[in-house]
């Protein structure tokens, strides 16, 4: 069956995300854009129900994944053998209902009323369906469910049916089916090997399965219970290979409801020792059970209330742009929770497959403000230490590229920290990504003041990545400079461009930041140095002079007679064009254009040179930065859903607030409206962490400098109010900003000094 | 089973490859350096007999290929769907052998003795083995085979089989077998649809087998009789789907020869209507039968005899390198007999599944040469027509890529004129392909004196051509010159580059060449002219100032204050090594670099600035081309095969008769020494033809310039003598060069002009 690519549409509305009438070419759209999940494992929003239409199953565990083997076309050396993906896990949606033996299944009724809607403030989603049979019987079917976010190991799906006469059978069967495979596997290998399923009591059924290769044991256990209009019905039980059933046929009067409840336990040995899983499983799901559907609903909605507590942002003036920013804050929260190391943030989180792998350079220069800005200091550290945890596979993997002495490259894509991707132009060149990962130290400390982790964590990772830089470039007699050959900017429209200057401006800030931190730390933690000396055969005095020697002759590459820096050597030999001069039919030209016709103009897919600029913004003056916007900005196509909010930040910053939400409003609600025509693969959660930056980095003005948070109110012209909480070094703040003033609290924590506005105030603590 | 990728171990004769001893390691290896063809079909030089060690069956048929589905990891606009691949085709060599129910099996039985020998005079397979089976019975083998030079549908295949006793049954089976496979296949899809077996007769049998997609119609028919000592057996006959065999079992005398004849017919949908294919194919086989073996034999050897005559090279003092010249001409005649326009030179020929494809630009750059000078200008021609009759694929080809007008990009890669590669920085970047192609069309005409080929086919090529470069190059107006940008020249370890020297220098050449042809033609074609304008929309007074103006202005990198031009832009940003840095177990860097790593090194794969100052001798000095060999050759790797053959031209012409023969023993005898263990894929059919350049063009001195022959001896050190021949304008012409002198003769044709060694001579007709 071919995939069906349309768009879902949905209403506007501030908390809510809704669908009306059934339009089955959208399903799979609709699957992704109503997915849930609770951080520790999510589910598209596939029906309850038996669908033979067009759709994507797709239940994901976070951390448990498989290394798919590589599919390359032409073999480089230095590509990985594997390629991990996000793993289709054991299913455990089904409660499917046949009535007088016909399948209630909506691609073969007829649909007379559809409606779904995602309540973000509860993270609850519900549908409702009238359908009517071919036997001329009329069902209506209501299903609501939610990943706890209380209790992060169980799920709850509550569906019922009421028919409009008296008289059919009703067969129900609700179970958990380990039968599941990836549609973007490679070689259709077998992901998963089958462990067998159990059913230890009537209404209980556990499945167990475990991934090839890299051995992750999973269980999943449901304990499900069916009333007839409040009366228990006892199920009979049926077992297949790996899967499931709690199965019952009863005959409801007119008007009557059955209602089936079904309580999910997960375990996997992320968590638990491979033995316990199935007991672990079961527990959980029997446990919530006990505790009873409302109960669990209630401590799950209590979470989101938390979140939303600290996190929420409200707009007045523009619901669409209200709404959008819920949506992203929503799927950000339950992506990640922060509480793992070993788990990062996916581009497609638990939303779809595509793009195998949990981490590329997005979670440190997009996600990170976020985490940082709404989650305690120690969800942002996690996603250090992740990286952390990583250093001896980057250091592996910069072997296997030629380097030595302790030498770091990061993977492009990563689950383990092993790289999984397989372009050259990418892989081994987009090299940018070890220094976002450096900054993103400097970012969390700056952020928290947390300079310690510079002396524990931080500095072994700087080291590595510093090393990498300073083997990377190479001295060129001809122009008297230190030059970086063969890159990849995150402009990824240029492959393999000598001296990028976002590039090389990034590594010669990490060699002499790394340098000064270790500088640092011989005074402030001398032990702490000589500890990461003997462990790396550290020499201070050598490798500091030598990056720093490095990080001043680094070529720039630049306009002369202007303040424009230029994205590559070469740069002004290209067709001087502007976006602007495309015709419409051209766009998105990476959809119409040969790759060598996009590679070789000027248009720029994503902020690059300008992603240099938002990165270091106090190293310019605002001429620079206004000249390198307008050199750039024109020439960038956008084509990345990364790619706005960068711009928006600078844009506000340059007080274009025109371009500035025009360029907001190609990210806002880039998967609500599904610009792309491609939220039928799944969100793009990371860019939404980007959208949040746009927000309340561009129109909130946010900074911290010196210490200090900065706010400074930037909003577009139809938003009346803007307002957000940020958490800082142990306050929680209340922001509240229109174009008549701007409002800082601290609702909670010490008194704290703000600069609003331009204006530095001392807030009170509460 | 693991592919055995050991090199078989030959002996140096100067008219025989000779393999002694049973090798089973290197059986991969034998088969291709042993295998036969005559152009029109071939086969790697599997055993007649049953075979369970590891090896790879192939048969192949010129002209007859597979689209097989694309295999890519990252998809790239502007990608084909298909990669048509060589096929392997019904197999006609089986004459299996049981003696008392044991399969004679080389690799189950032991091998007393056993040697191959090809005879390269006369393109015969031999080969004898003496082994002893499990039963303790010793059976000799003898084997003889040829595929007809004088009837290119023909094969015939002549094995005997002796044991030392009276007593056992022995049972043959001789079939041809249509259930073949590619192991190359990208997604395991079945290549062929199998069309049926039949046995018209007693001893005759065809099987019909037609390619999916392609529709190619195949029938290859066999013939087969059996004596005992000279009494014929009549044999049984198995049907079985897509396979026939004709069955024999005897009971032979000790001492008794069983001997085995089979012919064989091929026809295919190339030549004959469908429905006549298995008639045919029956016919010719039987036709081969009632001539008898010997006489098949005598003219397929009188039709090598006439090759030899007018291509042999010999070379006295040196046996290794007269055995090598001549394995390179025996192969370059087995892979292509110019009869036909649709076929081309693969490079790996009959030999091996790997690269798939027909057509590189190795045709046009190195396999030219040999061709024009050593067969009748038709075929040269024939393969200028290859190009010219996929005209219109490249321009669609173009198109596809974005470009308009009758701009034409010729494939990197094909077949039929359809793209088959999928690396983007070789199938849209490496373009210079389509310059090698205008350059045969100036290089067939400047050797043949055939202008009239440009008024008929030869202009609406070179257009098509010059109007892709006038639309690839941009104006920079930061260094007032037309640039090229994104490209990748022959040298493959630097992709997307910018001002490619090589690249701007060909282009600049066509762009003027093409404009130097229109406005002849307007003068001496003036009617071809018309019609090439109006079928092409042609503006010559337009469109010939564009080109002239772009080639005048065409960027040329150079090295500022010498007479080095750069390989590309930034060239000089290297780290300036040479490859005698290099330790040798990073040797060769393609297998011991990453990808990257060898993209910023200096590094030189092949010929590439080098390549120019090749094809464009005469416009530059002498001592310009000292300073460019000795700025790049020292940076050269030579980890192409196609490599030091222009080397050693270059070489020569300076009289470093040192540097010139250390590269042209890295080529002459790659495949026979395996110098880099990869003989089991297949000969390099191409650099053969290199080869040869290196010889006759190096050592030999041989040019044609002002319509006139040129020779000039500069032969290595241990050579004593020197003989070719070369077809000139009518002529065959006789040199024979050594340290002390040249001579030169005219064989047959007309009175001669020749330059030797500097002195213009006229040489008397005979």
């Amino acid at each position: 069956m071919a995939e069906s690519k349309a768009s879902p549409r949905v209403e506007i509305h501030p908390w809510h995300i809704i669908e009306r009438g059934w339009r089955p070419e959208s399903v799979r759209g609709a699957e992704s854009l109503f997915a849930i999940g609770n951080g520790r494992f999510g589910q598209r929003a596939n029906f309850e129900e038996t669908y033979t239409g067009d759709h994507l199953r797709g239940s994901y565990l976070a951390g448990v994944y498989y290394p798919d083997k590589t599919r390359v076309g032409w073999w480089k050396n230095g590509y990985p053998e594997y390629f991990a993906k996000v793993l289709n896990a054991t299913n455990w949606l089904d409660v499917r209902w046949s009535v007088d033996g016909e399948e209630v299944d909506l691609a073969q009724v007829e649909v007379l009323e559809f409606e779904r809607i995602l309540d973000m403030k509860t993270g609850v989603l519900r549908r409702r369906a009238v359908v009517k049979l071919r036997s001329g019987v009329t069902a209506v079917l209501e299903a609501e469910r939610w990943c706890s976010m209380a209790n992060p190991d169980t799920a709850a799906i509550r569906v019922r049916l009421r028919l409009d006469r008296e008289g059919p059978t009703v067969r129900v069967a609700a179970g958990v089916d380990g039968n599941v495979r990836n549609e973007d596997s490679n070689w259709d290998d077998a992901f998963w090997r089958q462990d067998g399923a159990e059913t230890p009591r009537l209404g209980q059924g556990v499945v167990a399965n475990t991934t090839h290769k890299t051995h992750f044991g999973t269980a999943t256990a449901m304990d499900v219970e069916l009333q007839v209009t409040g009366h228990s019905v006892v199920p009979s039980m049926e077992l297949a290979p790996a899967r499931v059933d709690a199965v019952w046929e009863v005959r409801p009067g007119a008007g009557e409801t059955v209602e089936v409840v079904k309580f999910i336990g997960i375990a996997t040995t992320l968590h638990h020792p491979e033995s316990a899983l199935r007991a672990v499983a079961l527990y959980t799901a029997e446990g919530a059970r006990s505790a009873g559907y409302e109960a669990g609903l209630a401590a799950h909605v209590a979470a989101w209330e938390a979140i939303w507590d600290r996190s929420d942002i409200t707009i007045e003036g523009d619901e669409a742009a209200q709404q959008a920013i819920r949506f992203n804050i929503f799927h950000l929260n339950a992506t990640y929770r922060g509480d793992d190391a070993r788990l990062n943030i996916g581009p497609k989180g638990f939303t779809g497959e595509k793009y195998g792998g949990a981490s590329y350079w997005d979670t440190e220069a997009y996600c990170l403000p976020f985490f940082l800005a709404s989650h305690p200091e120690q969800v942002a550290r996690n996603l250090l230490l992740y990286r952390y945890h990583h250093l001896g596979r980057a250091i592996e993997n910069a072997e296997k590229l030629g380097f030595s002495c302790g030498a770091a490259l990061y993977p492009m894509v990563t689950m383990n920290g092993e790289e999984c991707h397989n372009e050259w132009e990418i892989t081994f060149e987009e090299i940018h990504r070890n220094g976002a990962i450096a900054y993103a130290i400097y970012n969390y400390v700056r952020y928290t003041g947390d300079s310690g982790y510079l002396a524990t964590h931080g500095f072994p990772v700087l080291l590595g990545i510093a090393r990498f830089w300073a083997q990377r470039v190479n001295w060129s007699e001809a122009r008297s400079a230190w030059v970086m050959l063969g890159v990849t900017g995150p402009n990824e429209y240029e492959n393999n461009v000598n001296n990028n200057w976002y590039t090389n401006y990034l590594a010669a800030w990490c060699l002499k930041y790394t340098a000064d931190v270790a500088d640092w730390l011989a005074g402030a933690h001398p032990e702490a140095l000589e500890q990461h000396t003997a462990a790396t055969q550290f020499n201070r005095e050598g490798e500091c002079r030598d990056w720093r020697r490095k990080a001043e002759g680094m070529a720039l590459p630049a306009l002369e007679g202007t303040r424009v820096v230029l994205q590559q050597d070469g740069f002004m030999d290209k067709e001087q064009r502007s976006a602007a001069d495309l015709r419409p039919e051209e766009r998105p030209i990476n959809q119409h254009w040969s790759w060598d016709r996009i590679l070789r103009s000027i248009f720029i897919k994503q902020a690059d040179v300008l992603q240099g600029f938002y990165f270091f913004q106090d190293d310019f003056d605002t001429d620079t930065h206004r000249e390198n916007f307008d050199f750039y900005e024109p020439k960038t196509v956008h084509e990345s859903s990364l790619s706005p909010c960068v711009h928006v930040v600078l844009a506000a910053r340059l007080g274009r607030m025109d371009t500035a939400y025009d360029l907001y409003l190609r990210t806002a609600r880039l998967d609500l409206d599904d610009y792309n025509r491609e939220v039928y693969q799944g969100l793009h959660i990371t860019s939404m962490a980007g959208t949040w930056m746009a927000v309340v980095e561009g129109f909130g003005g946010f900074r911290v400098r010196e210490d200090r948070p900065e706010f400074e109110a930037r909003l577009p012209e139809g938003w009346k109010r803007l307002t957000f909480r940020v958490l800082f070094r142990g306050r929680e703040l209340q922001v509240d900003l229109s174009h008549s003033g701007a409002q800082v609290q601290v609702l909670e924590g010490e008194p704290l000094e703000v600069r609003i506005n331009g204006e530095v105030r001392l807030i009170p603590g509460r």
